[in-house]
C-alpha cells in the first residue's frame, strides 16, 4: 500500500504542486488496535487479592527508597508517609488512594492528528524497540549504533503500516555526546516522522529540553493542556527510585506529559524467582511510583509498566519469551485493570543474537501474550534483538509485519448474517468449492490477513528466486522501504525554530560522554 | 536429561545385565500436559448458539454425502436420516443425540504403560507432523522421504522429552510400495519407540492390518477392551465423506480404536471465507462424522477435529499461523467443549520453506492458540514445514523443544505462602538482589523453564563458537539425539511375531504404488 502511495507521489508535478501533494498524501498507518476480543486472565480473584494485600504490606512495613531526592521525601512526608533517611514507608491504602487521580486512558497527540493515539481501555499502541547501544543488519553485522542508524529506524517506523508510534531511543546514537543525544533523537522523531514519540529520561534537564522542543512543535499552550510525549521511567528494582529517573518524571508530570512507571526486573535477580512474588513486588513499586507522580500533579497521565523477564540460572543471562514472563505479563495486566490504569508490557522480546527462528518463537510468545493480556502500550514491539543490546533492521521489519497479525486477531469474530455465510454453504453444497461463489467474491479481499514480507510462493518459484530465508527477504524490504521513504511535510518556520533550538543548546553545552 | 540417561546406560555391564538395565531405565518423557490454567474463549454464547443452529440446518436441509458406501447409507436410513442417492439429510437434533455416546475422554495405551496418554478434559497430548512426502535437513536439502528417514523421525520422537506421542505417517516412506508402507511404519513405531502411535487410514484393509499388529503387540483381548491407536479420519470438505476414510473409520470404531474426525479445510476453498461460516461447516461435518462412528459402535472413542487454515487469495496458496486460523481454532474448541468431546487442532504449522523466522512466528502462533484454545490432541506439533509438504529434521527438534514452553505455561501460577515470597522480599529489601537469598536458593532449579536448544550465551562466546543460528544448533542436536538413541526393549517373541506378520503380508501382496 505504501509502495502504491510512493509511486503515486513520484508521478506528481514539480515544485509547489508536489509539495502540496506531499502535505495531502501520507504513508498509510493503521489506527491503533481497539480490541474486540476478550482478555486472558490467568490469576484467580483470590490470588489477585493476596498479591494486593502483600503489596500494601511491602509499602507499609519495608517501604521504598527515594535516592538523593530531598524534594520527594518532603512530598511523601507531607502526604502522610513515614520517612526515615531515604526510606519511605507508605501507610496501607495511601498509595492506592493517591493513584486514583491518574486517568484510566489518555490521548497522546501526534503532530499529524490522524496519528494521535489513545492509551488505555481496549487499545493497544505499538512502539518500536528502545535503548540498544548496538545495531545489526546482514550487510554490516553488529556494530555500535550511530545517529544515521537512528534516523534510518525512524524512517522505517514511519513507513511501517502496523506501527503506531515512533518510539524514543530506538537505538543509542553513540557517535553523539551523551548530553546532546536527546536533542538529535527528538529532532529526528519530529522531522522524519509524524507519529507520536517519547521524551528523554537520562537527566531532568534533558526532559526539560524535550518539553521545550514540543512547545515549538505543538505550541506552548497546547503542550500544557495536552499530552504529546509518553516517556519511560524505570524503577531501579527492588524498591528503589533513583534521582535521575524521578527527576525526569517530575518534569514530565508537572507538564502533564505521560510517564510509564515500569519496574525493570530480571526475575531471580531483581525480584523473587516466583511469579507471585515478582508480581507482588511489581505492584508495590508501580503503586509507589504512580502515587508519587500524582503528588507532583494530580491527574498527570501515567501507565502501569511491567518489564519482567526470567534468568538462565546457569549463566545468569536474562532470557526472553519464556513461559514465566508470559505468566507475569498476564498477571500484571489483571492488576493494572483492577487499578483502572493503562498497562505497558510485552514487545518483540528475544534473547537470540540473530533474527532467526529462536528470535521469532520468543517474539511471537511475547506478542501473543501482550495482545491477550491487555497491554495498552507495547514498547519494543519491533526490532529488539539479543536481549535488547541490539536493534536489528531486519527484525524491525519482520516484527512490524507481524504486528498486522495482532490487528486482525483483535478485530474479533463477526457472527452477523453475512458472516454466517449460509447462502454460500447452500450454493456450494457437498463436494463443491468456494473459490468462485458470490460470498467469496464479495469478501476475499478483506477476509484474510496478508503479510507484506513472508514467503507464500510455490516451492519451485521460491527456489528459482534464490531460496531466500526470512532474514534475506527482510533485508530487501528494509532497502525498499528506505528507498521509498518520503519525509512528511513540516511548516518551515517550525522546522527552522527546532533546528535553531538544537543548535543553540548544543553550542552552549560542552560535550560529555557521561 | 536424556543424555545423562544414555551415558548411564553406556557405563552398564555387558550382555544380560545391560539388557536388564535397558528394560528398567528409559529415556525421559514428560507426562502429557494437564492444564492448570483457564482457556481462552473468543466467541460469545450467542455466536456459539447461532453456529449450532445453522449446523443443524445444514445437516437437515443440505445434508452430507457418503460416497460409494451403501453400508453407510443403510445405517443412516435405519437411524432415521433421509437418504437420497448418496446424500444423507439428518433431522435436526439426531446427529447431536447420536454423538452423546462418545466418551468425553479416553486413555490411549502405549506398550510402556508410563507413556499411555489421556485424551480429553484438561489434557494436551503432543504428536509429531503427519503426512509429508518430502523431508529436509541442512545437509541433504529437500528430497523425497524414505523409510530410513521415517525411522530416524521415530527415534527423534522417542528421544524428545516434551513429545508424548510417536504419531503416524511422520513422513511418507516413498521408497516402499504404497500398499505396504503401513506395515513398515507401524513396525517402526512399535519397535523404535514405546510411545503411543496412530494407525493407517489409506485403505480399510490396511486399518485391519494395523489392528492385527496391535493384537500381536498388546494381546488380542487387550485391544478389544482398550484403545491403542488414535487415527486421523479427514472429512473431504465440504460435507463429503469418502469411502476410503469411512472404511478405515468403520474398522477402527468397530475395534474400539480412536478416530479423529477432522475436516481438512483451506478457508475460502473448502469452506466460506468467513470464520463464522467455516466454523458452522466444521461443526456440521464433525457432528455427521462422529454420529456415524457411534452408529458403528456406540461408545467408540473419537476426537472433534478441526484442521483449518486460510488461503492467500493472490496465489491460492494455503497459509498457516494466520490470525483467522487462530480464531477458528479458539471457536472450534468452544464448540467441542459444548459437545463434551476431546478436541484436535493446532500444531507447529507454517508455510515457510525453511526452519527460519517465518516458520517460527507461524508455529508459535499456532502452538499458543492450541494451548489456550483447549486442544487435547495436537498433531503436527513438531517437524512441520512448507505447508505440510516437508518434514524437517531441524524443525522437529526446534518445535519439540518449544513444547516445553507449553508444559510450563500450562502448569499455571501458584500463590501459596512459599510462592508469595514475602520473606525473600523482606530479606533483600530496597536496592539488594535476590541471587543469593534463601528463597532463590530453594527454588532456582525449577523456577524457570530452560531450553535444550536455544542460545543463551554471552555474545562473545557465541561469536567465538561460530555465531550459529537456530537451524545450525538444531542440526547439531539432531545428530546428537540420533547418536544417543537406544532402542527400548521389546519381548523377543513379540518382535519375532511382528516381523513374521509384516513379512507374510508383504509376501502375499503384489507391490502397488497406488
Amino acid at each position: 500500500m505504501a509502495e502504491a502511495v510512493a509511486r503515486k507521489r513520484a508521478r506528481g508535478g514539480g515544485g509547489a504542486a508536489r509539495r502540496a501533494e506531499r502535505t495531502a498524501v501520507s504513508i498509510e498507518t493503521a489506527k491503533y488496535i481497539e480490541r474486540n476480543i476478550p482478555l486472558y486472565e490467568i490469576l484467580t480473584d483470590e490470588a489477585l487479592e493476596t498479591i494486593e494485600t502483600n503489596a500494601e504490606i511491602i509499602l507499609e512495613e519495608i517501604g521504598v527508597n527515594f535516592v538523593e531526592n530531598p524534594g520527594a521525601l518532603e512530598r511523601w512526608r507531607a502526604a502522610g508517609a513515614e520517612v526515615t533517611g531515604e526510606r519511605v514507608r507508605i501507610p496501607r491504602g495511601l498509595a492506592r488512594e493517591l493513584c486514583k487521580t491518574a486517568p484510566a486512558s489518555f490521548t497522546q497527540h501526534a503532530r499529524n492528528p490522524e496519528r494521535s493515539v489513545e492509551i488505555g481501555g481496549k487499545t493497544l499502541v505499538c512502539a518500536p524497540v528502545y535503548g540498544p547501544p548496538f545495531v545489526r543488519d546482514t550487510e554490516g553485522g553488529r556494530r555500535y549504533a550511530t545517529l544515521e542508524d537512528f534516523k534510518k529506524f525512524v524512517k522505517l517506523g514511519y513507513m511501517s503500516k502496523w506501527l503506531h508510534h515512533s518510539g524514543g531511543t530506538v537505538c543509542e546514537p553513540t557517535d553523539v555526546p551523551v548530553n546532546k543525544r536527546h536533542l538529535d533523537m527528538l529532532l529526528a522523531h519530529m522531522t522524519y516522522s509524524d507519529k507520536p514519540f517519547m521524551g528523554s529520561v537520562t537527566d531532568p534537564s534533558r526532559a526539560q529540553d524535550c518539553v521545550e522542543m514540543c512547545e515549538i512543535l505543538f505550541g506552548k499552550d497546547f503542550v500544557q493542556d495536552n499530552t504529546v510525549m509518553t516517556s519511560l521511567i524505570n524503577v531501579n528494582s527492588p524498591l528503589t527510585f533513583d534521582e535521575v529517573m524521578m527527576g525526569a518524571l517530575e518534569v514530565y508530570a508537572a507538564n502533564n506529559q505521560a510517564c510509564i512507571i515500569s519496574p525493570f526486573i530480571v526475575g531471580g535477580a531483581m525480584a523473587p524467582v516466583s511469579v507471585t512474588g515478582t508480581l507482588t513486588q511489581v505492584l508495590a513499586e508501580v503503586m509507589a511510583g504512580i502515587a508519587y507522580s500524582q503528588l507532583i500533579r494530580p491527574g498527570a497521565p501515567v501507565i502501569f509498566g511491567a518489564f519482567v523477564t526470567s534468568i538462565d540460572m546457569n549463566s545468569g543471562a536474562p532470557t526472553f519469551g519464556t513461559p514465566e514472563a508470559s505468566q507475569i505479563l498476564y498477571g500484571a495486566g489483571q492488576l493494572a485493570r483492577r487499578m483502572g490504569l493503562p498497562f505497558r508490557s510485552g514487545g518483540g522480546l528475544c534473547g537470540s543474537k540473530l533474527p532467526d527462528a529462536q528470535a521469532a518463537y520468543e517474539t511471537a510468545h511475547t506478542h501473543n501474550a501482550a495482545l491477550l493480556g491487555g497491554v495498552n502500550f507495547m514498547l519494543h514491539s519491533c526490532g529488539w534483538l539479543e536481549g535488547g543490546l541490539v536493534a536489528s533492521f531486519e527484525k524491525f521489519v519482520m516484527d512490524a509485519d507481524q504486528l498486522g497479525v495482532l490487528h486482525k486477531m483483535a478485530a474479533g469474530v463477526t457472527a452477523d448474517e453475512e458472516a454466517q455465510a449460509m447462502d454460500a454453504i447452500r450454493e456450494v453444497g457437498p463436494g463443491g468449492h468456494y473459490l468462485g461463489c458470490a460470498h467469496t467474491q464479495a469478501h476475499f479481499k478483506s477476509a484474510f490477513w496478508k503479510t507484506d514480507l513472508f514467503d507464500y510462493k510455490p516451492f519451485e518459484t521460491w527456489d528459482e528466486e534464490g531460496a531466500r530465508d526470512t532474514q534475506t527477504l527482510a533485508a530487501r524490504r528494509v532497502e525498499k522501504m528506505v528507498s521509498d521513504y518520503q519525509q512528511p511535510a513540516l511548516d518551515p518556520a517550525i522546522l527552522g525554530a527546532l533546528n535553531d533550538y538544537v543548535a543553540r543548546k548544543k553550542a552552549e553545552t560542552p560535550d560529555s560522554f557521561m
